[in-house]
This record gives C-alpha cells, structure tokens and sequence, in this order.
C-alpha cells in the first residue's frame, strides 16, 4: 500500500471512526482503525460490538494494499505533523511477520507498528430498501434531548437503549430510566416508514458528536432486520439493534392530575441548581417543593446547611408537598427551551410529568420521604 | 455582622482570596475565608502556611462583625446566585455555640455553618519603607517564563524558591532543577532597591492568576525581613521568604562552548513535540541531536515506533551527537518568544544554553547514553 492523504482531511476521518473503535482488549483488532486502499478508494473503518463507522477520505492510492494501526497512536501523530500531504505506506519484516507503517512528509519520516489488513471485520453490505432521510439538527436534536435518561450500564440492556417509533410522519424518540421517562417526537416527512427499533444510547451518543448541527444537511436511516444504517458525507455508521420489549409509556396518564403548574423555566432551574449545593448523597438528595396558591417553595435542610426559595406560579388544583431528587428536574428542564413549562402532579406519591402536548413529555417520580 | 455585597465584586475577591485558603486540614480556620466588616470596610482573608491574602470588596456594613466560612461553599453557592445585591449576616445559636451564615437576597434565603472570626491569623503590619514599583505585566511574564523550573516538592526548599535578584536598576529572577535552569531579567525604574530573596514558587503561581494582562496597571512591591508584599488594586498578598543559599548561578559559563546553533525556534518546537510520542518513560525519555553542518537530525527509537527528523540550522564550530530528554527542551523553548533560538553546546557531557544576551538564558543537562 502507497498513499497520499491531506493531513486536515486524514484527521477529520479519523477522528470520526474513531467514536467506533473498542476498548476492550479482547481483539487483536481493539482499539485499531484499518486504513483500506483496495477498493479503488481510501477508507478508514473501525468497529466494536455495538456499532461499525465507515469513513472514505480523498487521496491519491499509487499501490493498493491495506494495513491496521492503533487509532489513539495513529491520531495523536498526525494531529503533531504540519498541514500538507502525507504519504503513508508499509513494509513487512522478513524476519518476524510485523508490519512497520510509515507516514512521511518531507522531513519528517515515522513509523508505527501495523496490523495484517485481514483481521478486521467489514462492515456488514447496506440494504438501502427502507430509507429515511431527515435533517441532521433534527435527529441529533432530539436525541440529545432524550439520551440522558438512558442506562450506561444495566442488567436489561433494554435501559441501555432508545425506542425509535416511526409511523404515520412521526419519529417518536422514548429513553427510560429507574426514576424517570424522556419523551420527544417531531414530525418527519415520510408516511411510509412503519418501524420499531431498539438503539443503544451510548452508540447514539457517538453519532451526535459526527453529526452536524447545519439544519440545512439531512442523513439518511436504513432499516434493516438487525442493523440500523446511518449515512451522511463519506461515511456510514451501522448499529446493532438491541431486541426486546421495551417499557411501554401508553401507561403514563397524567391526565388524573390534581395539580397544574405554570412556572417560568429558568426560575425552577436556577433554584434547584442552588439546592444541589445542599442535597448531597447523604442526605437522600431530596428537596421538597410546597405548593400553595400562587407560590412554589423549595426548600431543603441538610448536613452542610440549608437554602429557601420562593417562586411565582399559575396553580390550578389542590395545594400539594412533594419530595424530588433535584438532578433528575434539572436534567429534564435541560432538555427543554421553552420560556414557560407546565408540571402536571398527581399526588404525593406519584409520577410529576413535565409535557407540551405532541412535542415532550418528561416524567419523573417523587421521592418517598 | 450585617452587610450587602455586589454579586459580581463578592465573586471576584473571593477568587482572589481562595488562592491562600490552605487545604490541608490541621487547622480550625483550613480552606476558610473570613469576612471582616469591623474598621469600617469589607475585607475578605484568607492564609495559609506561605502566603496571606487580603482583599477589600466594595459594599455596605449595617452592623459590624466578622465571620469565617467555607471557601468552596461559598464561592459554590454565590456563583449560583442571581447577580445583584446579597444580604450576609449571621446568627449564633444559643444551644451549641455554632454559627449560622444567613446569605440573602430577595427570594432566596441560604444557611451555612460559620466560624469565629478570631480563629482567624491576620495578615502582618506592612512596612511600606522599601517599595519597587512594577507594571503587572513584566512581572508576571518574567515569573511566567522561569517557574516551571522550580520543584513542587523537593527536599531542599530552595529548590520549591524562585530567586529575585534586584539591583542596580534589573530585575534578575533565577530558577533551577535538577537537570536545567531558567533565567531572565529585566530593566526597572529603581536604581535605589538593593533585595535578594527567595519566593516559593506555588505562591508565585498563585499570585499571576491574579495579577491583570494589563500593561498599564502597576503592582507595588515592598521587602520585609521575612516577608515579602504585593500590592495592588484593593488587594495585599503577603508570602514569607524561603531562607538558605540559592544555586549560584555565576558558575554557568557558556563562553567555552565548541558548537554554536541557530535555529529556527518553531521547527525545533514540532520536531521534539512528536519526539514525544515515541521517547517514552520506558525508553529513559531520550532523543538523540546529530549536529552536522548545515543539518540538525533528530531522531528516536522505540518500542512504540520510530521516528527522524532533519532540520536546517547555521552551524559554528564541532559536529556533535547529544542526547535530550525532549520536555525539558520543550519548555525552555516555549518560554521563548523569538523566532530564532541560538543553542550553545559545550560537549557530549556538558550542559547546554539557549540563550540571550541580558533577556534570558536556559541550562539544559543532556541525557548521558
């Protein structure tokens, strides 16, 4: 293999196949991107369990062949190197079967081990059948705005991903965790697609960050049975669909309320800012919200002191006093931009839903005090 | 105590103040900050076993008094505060003798523990008599531009001391370590000051994290017998002076050099900036310089790969081959503003300089292979 790659370009693919790039030491490919010249194009490819990235980056193939290299050792050299063309090529030891890969400039000549071509598995071949193409910001917008209520780490790797419900015009994204439920959906311009998938979040946390935030680019989504394909510019990320039934949110009413409060979004989210300061980990990180007339105070006491705060609202309901774990409000009221938001309580002990009629619905349980 | 602080002017002395809280926990007063509204003016003050930090926060005192809290906590909760006026006033309770800090403003009423105001070490009586005057930021570019060569932790607290050298109208500061020196100087306007004294240098550290960039604004300084005072805006800072002998420095002779260099300062920066991916810890941090000519090679080799580089120089004097740890040529180099550096080199064994007559010069050791 013999190539010639502008350093600014090479960086940008690698540092897109890199989201894709294990870290566990069970591979011989781990950690590793496979700079691929064979196909009468270059690309750089990477994968792990969960997801695979393809990225094809422009340049000059003056022989064939492809190679891998360690992604973090391969990155941080070429970021170091001057702007400019790189050439990269390789020779295999006689002696004993290793790969030294040289990347040259004019003065500048490294080598780093390389890996045999061979050992890397290929992406799997794309069924462009059902297709989706929507706007980048859209999909990367709703995403965020959802992905905080996934699991890292569950024993139901369900909690580990997001439902994406697509039906009728609609992409419905659903992430669920141990005390709460984020909601999003948005319209989309395609009555056709009629699919229901699983996709782990900690993949789509990946995606967001290549995406970009143009409103004006789209990415295409192909369904397939056990994959779902993402493509955009040069590259194609396919992830693996996670199987099972996920937690179904048609139980969330909150239509029984007993209480509904107007309050202005910033207010709320300043003040429980504040009462993080004092609802630390030992004290069961819990303030109480006393709802009363025109008036929300929130109020916690804890080891290290204790904060007061009194807010305006528009109640309608019954006066109400109710326990949250502040993080779980302040993640939520994150996820939203609204000027005004509008809480739905239903009692003590119940669910607390933070909604907008067919654009989000975040749900967040009390805590029992 | 009573008083009403700024939001914004509070933050701002708190920061400056923080840079002496002391972390280690063996006093009563360790990681506090008084506040002291009883000569007629809001001071904040913080010390710690170096240095003492005073600053004067502009503000109204409706009843005198004086108060210690918690650095972090503070700072913590006023930086989530909205800006404008803040109400601070305390309570001691009758049952316990432990103290209430009631920080205030319109709707939001906050409570964290105090402490007895003369816990607290005041900072020592100024002696105004031997003052230099110097504009803020010569002194922090001059301290900026040498502290990394002295120690954290050394067993000989000279070696955690920059030296200050002022006489005969320069400004001399002076550090070392065990494999290289820094030195710079520069003019003042003060013939009269005659001072040598050894600063600690996380003090130091501390202190340009305040001082302005501002090329207009002065800071004053004035030498005590174990003390040295900064002063400037509405802030004094005190740190005691390390006593013992300093390196003496007048036995680094360049003069007998046998290679003279100069270079192109930026082309040597990138050069031993990649070098760094490969002279590992594990490969005794070495690269190797082969001077010949018009040519400086550098090259390494190691178990994570290899790399050489060549470099136009202009050569006086001996080819030479000399080996570097490349960090401690790194952060000479960027302490250095020039785009050509001149190196003078005494041998294979023998220390090396870049250097300028009057302005700077840096000691490196080689690595003996």
């Amino acid at each position: 293999m013999r190539i010639t790659i502008d350093k600014v370009k090479f960086i940008n693919s690698i540092n897109i196949v890199n989201k894709a790039t294990s870290k566990k030491p069970n591979l011989n490919t781990s950690g590793c991107i496979l700079i691929d010249a064979t196909k009468g194009y270059i690309r750089l490819l990477a994968n792990n369990e969960d997801m695979a990235i393809q990225s094809i980056v422009e340049g000059e193939i003056s022989e064939e062949g492809m190679v891998g290299v360690n992604a973090d050792q391969l990155k941080n050299l070429i970021v170091k190197y001057p702007d400019g063309k790189i050439n990269i090529f390789y020779n295999e030891r006689e002696d004993d079967d290793s790969i030294n890969v040289l990347i040259e400039n004019n003065n500048i000549k490294a080598t780093i081990p390389g890996k045999e071509g061979y050992l890397f598995n290929d992406i799997p071949e794309i069924d462009r059948n059902k297709r989706l193409e929507i706007s980048q910001y859209a999909l990367k917008d709703i995403i965020r705005r959802t992905i905080f209520c996934t699991s890292l780490n569950s024993i139901n790797k369900i909690l580990e991903g997001e439902l994406f419900i697509i039906k009728n015009g609609i992409l419905r994204v659903e992430a669920v965790e141990q005390s709460r439920v984020a909601i999003r959906q948005i319209e989309i311009n395609n009555n056709e697609i009629d699919e229901r998938l699983i996709i782990k979040g900690s993949s789509l946390n990946e995606l967001i960050k290549i995406m970009s935030d143009d409103t004006e680019q789209n990415i295409d989504m192909y369904f397939m049975k056990d994959n779902v394909v993402f493509e955009f510019d040069q590259n194609i990320i396919v992830m693996r669909l996670i199987e099972g039934n996920f937690f179904d949110s048609s139980n969330l009413k909150y239509k029984d309320y007993i209480t509904k409060v107007d309050i202005n979004k910033r207010s709320i989210y300043e003040c429980l800012d504040r009462s993080t300061l004092f609802a630390n980990d030992g004290d069961k990180k819990s303030v109480k919200f006393v709802i009363t007339n025109d008036n929300l105070n929130i109020n916690v006491i804890s080891q290290t002191g204790a904060l007061n705060e009194n807010i305006e609202i528009a109640k309608e309901g019954d006066d109400i006093e109710i326990n949250f774990n502040p993080k779980l409000f302040i993640d939520a009221l994150k996820a939203i931009d609204d000027e005004t938001v509008t809480i739905y309580l239903l009692g003590k002990k119940f669910p607390c839903f933070i909604r907008k009629e067919d654009t989000y619905n975040y749900v967040i349980l009390p805590i029992l005090g």
